[in-house]
């Protein structure tokens, strides 16, 4: 019988949905800190700035002129990675060399017109108009012959490469499925073969039982940190239902879909009492054509402070090199988010 | 027949060592940039510092105290990821939570005593002692028993997560091979099964054909920027002679390591007139006693500044959540790399 324990002695765990391990050191927080330290977002922003490009009214980069939008407002990026134009072709040399052009559309999906409402300060109500529009965004992008992915996401924070302080989201979509959804959808498809049953649905019943990396639940969804969480506090957003993708949620779940990520996001901006950085985004089935009864849909949100609003966990060296690592645990990090109010630190005092 | 070409149309690349794909978007570098701009590291930095933890006759943070040593110092990272005695042990549950334990050894490499010298600055001589460190270490710690890989790494800069700006690397040496070296064995080694020679010494000679995406050689070692490469100025460093890991370098080859490390570092810090940062790591055989025939040495470079000594690319959002995406082409970065004057800028004028 082994002596190991989760709390105390450095391991791996295993992701079901990538087939990767992590590498978890339970013990090593305690290390000095000598590096860098980032700057908190801790400023008050007006709702209105005007060399913003992305303010209703102003000028965009590109030369376009947004309108003067009163709720979401969905524009195709001026300087898209992606673009539709891309003459298909292939390149190979020796087996050596390997490309393939690749095509698609990048959107940026602007939240609110006010320019100093994250998500977590927003109404339930107008983050459920954000999801109406990502409802719908992927089913018509999802309907294209050539859009075979899509990919919905949020960079909050300059220390998540956010271009623009302007509350905001983007979407992908491309030709090709990229890795890790494909990845994801190898493991759902295979699992639910085997089992008739989706992966998340059986994990999230286990989860549910063990309790200890399950933040809270509202009617329709779960918050918990995976037992193969890699970023300090990530955090999972798992449909109760199995729904593949988003074009499935009913105008119940949607508003119910709203009020998780207001929850969500109002813990982790009181963590550490700042306007907390993440890269967040939805996984769903591909929009390829084939069924995907296998895939379930869920959010993530990967954000990277470790220890304080200025101190972050790098994911560098090793963890480039070699395996992904983590410093405490998910229980731990579960246990944190658990325990935090539940009204935004700068909504507290109304 | 394709009209798709690299220096103009989004594509991806494959990566022939992991298998993995990353997406090109040649055309994107002119978005505009409102977001967060890195303070260059420009200071001229003195040679002893009283508070460093890694200076000569200083305390560490651990409470141990550094010899007076006078060319490279390598000891057990007193905060240490990876730990010797952990107990071996497995946990699974219903097939979705399975864990395992980790044993290993984690150790710091100073380069110099002097504060001062990042490796561009040091002599070649120096440098040398370095990669001598490098290969005991690799020979030592991989002839244990309990110890089955070894990564040898340095995170540079602030901004890649350096905890300490005294010039260091590490060493994390542990029981089982991480997945990235894990993906790298498995392609190497089915390549040398079919072909009968290595998959680098092919990728060489077809790059030193085409040329356009090499850096420069020595006598024994060429760098250059991989087709597949992810960061902007992402650079490998690779053996001519197929050797499997450092232990095989000879005292000729070795020294003109040394060589090729400082001309390349050198190269990466006139590029922006820098301290340019960087994850750098050594890729080669496991040491978990096996053959490895197929495997063949090779070193990274993955430094994420894009545009500027102060814009880095960022991997974030589509990046974490989809795929790898690089702004320029692997050509393009190569061919700057290349023009570059071949003595430091700090250097120049002596
Ligand atoms: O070991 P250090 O320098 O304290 O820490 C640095 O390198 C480690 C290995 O890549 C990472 O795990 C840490 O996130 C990083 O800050
Ligand atoms: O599109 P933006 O906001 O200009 O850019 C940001 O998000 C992109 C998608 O994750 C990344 O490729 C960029 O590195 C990042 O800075």
């Amino acid at each position: 019988m082994s002596e190991f324990s989760f709390s105390e002695h450095p391991h791996k765990r295993y992701n079901i949905l990538t087939g990767e391990w992590v590498l978890v050191s339970p013990h090593r927080t305690k290390r000095p800190w000598q590096g860098k330290v980032e700057k908190p977002d801790l400023a008050q922003k007006p709702s209105y700035v005007e060399d913003c490009y992305l303010c209703p009214g102003n000028e965009r980069a590109g030369g376009a002129v947004n309108p003067q939008y009163d709720s979401t407002f969905v524009f195709q990026n001026d300087f898209a990675a992606l673009l539709e134009d891309t003459p298909v072709g292939t390149f190979e040399k020796g087996g050596l060399l390997k490309a393939q052009s690749e095509s698609g559309v990048c959107k940026v999906v602007i939240f609110s017109p006010d320019h100093s409402l994250t998500l977590p300060l927003m109404e339930e109500n107008d983050i459920k108009k954000v999801v109406d529009l990502w409802q719908n965004e992927y089913n018509e992008l999802g309907a294209r012959e050539d859009i075979g992915y899509v990919q919905i996401f949020e960079n909050k924070g300059a220390v998540m490469g956010c271009s623009n302080p302007h509350p905001h989201g983007q979407i992908w979509a491309q030709r090709n499925v990229p890795e890790l959804p494909a990845r994801k959808t190898e493991n759902m498809e295979r699992y639910y073969a085997e089992n008739g049953r989706s992966i998340l649905s059986d994990y999230l019943d286990l989860e549910l039982k063990e309790k200890e990396r399950v933040i809270f639940k509202t009617d329709h969804f779960v918050a918990l940190v995976p037992f193969w969480a890699v970023w300090p506090y990530e955090t999972m957003i798992v449909s109760k239902r199995h729904i593949r993708h988003i074009g499935e949620m009913t105008e119940e779940e949607k508003a119910d879909y709203a009020k998780i990520i207001k929850k969500m996001t109002t813990a982790f901006d009181n963590l550490f009492e700042c306007s907390f950085p993440y890269s967040a985004g939805i996984h769903q089935s591909p929009t390829d054509g084939q069924e995907h009864e296998g895939w379930h849909f869920h959010m993530l949100f990967l954000p990277p402070l470790l220890r304080s609003a200025s101190v972050k966990k790098f994911m560098v060296g090793y963890e480039m090199m070699a395996n992904a690592q983590r410093d405490i645990t998910a229980e731990y990090s579960a246990n944190r988010l658990r325990e935090l109010p539940t009204t935004h630190y700068k909504l507290g005092a109304q």
